[in-house]
Parts: structure tokens; sequence; C-alpha cells
């Protein structure tokens, strides 16, 4: 997998992960150690819930989010570095079973103005589960070293 | 700890929360599992990157920011159930040994125009280490329920 420098980037490259399946199980200890919320540790709960149904925490669906994109195909020199987003939406619930995969598009692509040896690249991630069905969508930014011999240059 | 319902938030009340501790074991198991990238598992390596020192991801400060949360002042009917941010930051790394608490702002009450039972709270919540320096910053909005029997009226 070849790693990505900032001049590789360029608007509407998509990048692709691979699948992560997630069982009730696991939905129970990621929300018992941060989110120990009745509709997320308890099924009888979770039925009578808004959710209707044990739903995964939305911080869990993010979690395996950053796995999948960890093990897919966008490989910035540095890492996967987010500075932050600006949008981040669960539209629909991760259910016991689900088999996730996400998708990366690139939006921007910006050198910075006071660091000539990086830059931000915009993306929007969305992750689906395995009916195409949008589970998480996040926009935001990561900073990306441009190659070292160009940033010599600068 | 009392439950709030849509009626009982108001502009620019405060809600806050305990501490939690991170230690080195935390942040690499959470890593391992989630975001196994060199500057969250390898000190060596986290020496090297822009971290300059082993970081803790930052959707495990959001998952800590979480159980502070559910552990915390802010008690809406029907659980802690965020729609979407659409500001979420992390100015600052969480290092070894950081004790962190939140704090949750009310910046906007609006009931909800197609739904009489509920409504959207607009929240900010900053998530603070030992020295007060914010490591995560995020606004977004959380589904309320009414209190019943007002909601019955409508």
């Amino acid at each position: 997998m070849p790693i990505h420098y900032l001049e590789d980037f360029a608007v509407s490259q998509v990048f692709k992960t691979g699948r992560l399946r997630v069982d009730k199980e696991q939905i129970f200890a990621f929300a018992r150690q941060f989110d120990p919320q009745p509709f997320h540790i308890d099924e009888e709960a979770a039925r009578q819930s808004l959710f209707q149904g044990l739903a995964a925490s939305g911080w869990h669906t993010a979690a395996l989010t950053m796995r999948l994109l960890v093990d897919g195909e966008l490989k910035p020199a540095g890492g996967i570095l987010g500075v932050g987003f600006d949008e981040l939406s669960w539209p629909r619930a991760v259910r016991p079973g689900d088999e996730l995969r996400a998708q990366s598009e690139i939006l921007e692509v910006r050198p910075s103005k006071s660091r000539p040896d990086r830059g931000l690249v915009r993306v929007r991630t969305t992750t689906v589960n395995q009916n195409d069905e949008t589970v998480m969508m996040f926009t935001g930014n990561l900073l990306v070293p441009k190659r070292p011999a160009l940033a010599q240059k600068g």
C-alpha cells in the first residue's frame, strides 16, 4: 500500500476500507466502559428506548470507523492525523451483527501558509452497514506532510 | 441527580463532570483495538512523530469524555442522545497520567417543529486536562423529550 504525501492527494479521489463485523458482546463491552446508558448495555431497556433495540454507542461506531481507516487504503505519510471535524452525524443506529465499511472522499487539498512542509486535506468519510445505509458521516481535515525533497526547496 | 426535560434547559446553564485519569496502559489498550498507529501504541515512534511523545487516540479522548458526561450532572430524560456535531476538535494531545474532566454549556433550546414531544438542545462540551488546557471541544445537538404531561396537552 503506497504512502501518500500532500502532493499525492487530489479532489474527488476515493479511498476504501475493508469490513468489520460488530457483535452484541462488543457493543456491550465498549458501552460498559465508555457509554453505559441503558440503550447500549441492556436489550430490554433498549427496546423501550428511542432506538427500539440495542444500538452501539456512536463513539463505538467512530472508533470502529477509525480502525477501518487505519487498515484501509488511505495512508497519509505520518499517519491519519485528524485536526478536527466540522460535521459529524450518526444517521442510523449500528445494530448487533452489522458489518461496517467506510469510504473517504477528498474534498480539498491546501498547502499550509505558515508551515511549508505540510498541508491540510479535507476529507468526507462515510461509514455504511451491510445494506449500504449510512451509519456515520464526518467531514474534517487531515494534517499531511509534503514530500520531504519538495519541503527542503521551500 | 435530577432528570432534565426540555423545559428544564436554558441558555448558559453549565453542567460539570467528575474526573478520569488516563494511564499509558489504557492509551495502548484503546489504540491497539481501534487506532493502532505508531504514535498511539509505541513510545519511541511517538517521540519521533508530530506528537513528540505518546498521545491518546482522539477517539479515546472522545470516549472518555462520553464516560465523564454519562456520570456527570447533565441528565437529559431519555439519556444523552447526540444527533450530530458541527464542530469537533482536539486542540492538545492527551498524555499518560492526564486527568480529564468536562463541562457542557447550553447554547440553545429549540422545541421540535415536527415532533411536539421533544426538542433539540445545543450544547458545547469542553474537555480539559489537570492544567485546565482544552484537549477536546465539540458542539452539537442533543435530542431531549419534553415533560410528558406537557406533551399530552400539545
